[in-house]
């Protein structure tokens, strides 16, 4: 039994998902681990991590809708605006998603769904550079 | 320190929660690991899990009014429905609960509360058969 | 590869946000282990779990606000009222956020990223004391 860990860094184009599945998929190929489970991390609290359909585009659209319509940017409820109106609001959707997903991994690959993907959920308006932590244990 | 995976197969009946505690307590007594860390992920985007009180079933009914509300069926916001309109409604509640829970086992037994089950949440309207695939690692 | 258990007792004083980043630190560095797979476990489904910022404590009272705008006290969609007004609304927060966290653990450090920090999320108004699980797995 081993561990590995590495660094991904992620550059988001402003808010909506970001698929890293591929880049976690070469990672770990390259630890020569097979069996065991993989932990993704985002060091973020304005970004956030998502497993959802990679198939059809229109759904993450949607996703972004219903998000935008129940944490509306700007909402005079939040007092914390110093760093702009979509701050708050990213600290909320993040709080609805998720800042860590375990996956399990079986011989050599992901045990994901067919249409599942796990994606970096950009919350902030603008691009920013996310930084990712992957961990395995296994063999 | 060793590992074990499985995957256990859930008929849902629609729409709805269905505890799935016992499936697992059968699986890792099996296993004869008494010491670790249990993984549970489910390999759906419109299905998910959650852990919840087992004790009153007027809050597993009080919890599915409050989604149902939240994210409504049919809403005109969402683009996405040729596979239904429940589906992009199931895709959204999966993104605000989980994909994937771990538990640490201790002593051959689940570090639960009192009250604590493990369930699948079912979003769609019609019965599934769904995935969830069970990673132990420990000793 | 070797692993370690305790329980954490949190007092809380009524609803919002109790930081044991501090607690789970003193914790691992007492086992010795400096890289590997920490988890979070919080025995209960009306206190949850949420990585959140650390920085500027009005995040903290603009999440609440938006959870007691979202899931109101005493909301007549909610029937389980035999605990209080605030116990569905308890549950419902609890499945919107987390009750597990899994970080990993580098070089005798866990990864959070600068701003964030781990949370014990109170939904009750009355004080309580809550259980929290720490498992860790490494070397």
């Amino acid at each position: 039994m081993r561990q590995a860990r590495a660094v991904l860094k992620i550059e988001t184009p402003g808010r909506g998902l970001v698929e890293i599945t591929p880049q976690i998929e070469r990672w770990f190929e390259a630890t020569g681990i097979r069996n065991g489970l993989l932990t993704v991390f985002i060091r973020h609290t304005s970004a956030s991590l998502l497993i959802q359909e990679n198939a059809d585009p229109e759904v993450q659209r949607d996703l972004e809708r219903f998000f935008a319509r129940l944490v509306r940017d700007g909402d005079p409820l939040f007092e914390h605006r110093s760093e702009g109106t979509d701050d708050m609001p990213a600290h909320v959707r993040s709080a609805l998603t998720q800042t860590q997903i375990s996956v399990p991994l079986a011989d050599g690959a992901l045990v994901l769904g067919t249409w599942q993907g796990i994606y970096v959920y950009e919350h902030r308006l603008r691009a920013h550079r996310r930084e990712v932590v992957l961990h395995l244990i296994g063999e």
